[in-house]
């Protein structure tokens, strides 16, 4: 029921982990299951995404949406990560069951509140 | 919020993968979430488990449980394995938040159905 690409990120995620020198941190929790998922973000000085990683103790779907989503953001702007769509994730990945899509928000919502993090300091 | 034992058991589960050689085999699913756990034992002409392990999809509550559950029913009996209750599972991983506990019923309920697997074979 799972494609091959959700498969391949959810047992080799990328990006897994806190990063020390991040500059921009967001936490979002699911109302659907109680999960929480972490986003660490490196914003250079000319507001490139230098690095991004996660944390989440959520479900297969929400690892392999955030290890999709933290490379696609990757050398991207600030507003370009800002605006990565669930939808954007889901698709790269192939798809997801539709009792899986709330997990799959988590990434961008916790990518958008670490950019905020980064601005309210910047 | 998680106890050190969850994190050792997520981080680090024990028994995880298909068994080649299972004689029961158990799938059951959330409703709460959507998730899959799936059990396979393998149990001896003494009516022993002698092997046990899990492969989900689910969250962090769901690894860090079927880890602990498959560690406590190897070496007992059928009858013991089936009488493992999810509370004795979440106790000796030093409790859970309320709301990861629909994930940890997974496990039980995944090895009474593959000894349910295994009994009408036999
Ligand atoms: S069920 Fe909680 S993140 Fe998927």
């Amino acid at each position: 029921e799972y494609t091959d690409k959700v498969m391949e990120n959810f047992q080799n995620p990328k990006n897994v982990g806190e990063m020390e020198d991040a500059n921009g941190i967001g936490q979002v929790g699911s109302p659907a299951c109680g999960d929480i998922m972490k986003m660490y973000l490196k914003i250079n000085d000319d507001g490139i995404v230098e690095d991004a990683s996660f944390k989440t103790f959520g479900c297969g779907a929400a690892i392999a949406t955030s290890s999709m989503a933290t490379e696609m953001i990757k050398g991207k702007t600030l507003e370009e990560a800002a605006a990565l769509k669930n939808s954007e994730v889901v698709e790269a990945l192939g798809g997801l069951p539709t009792e899986k899509i709330h997990c799959s928000v988590l990434a961008a919502e916790a990518i958008q509140a670490a950019i905020e993090d980064y601005k309210s300091k910047h």
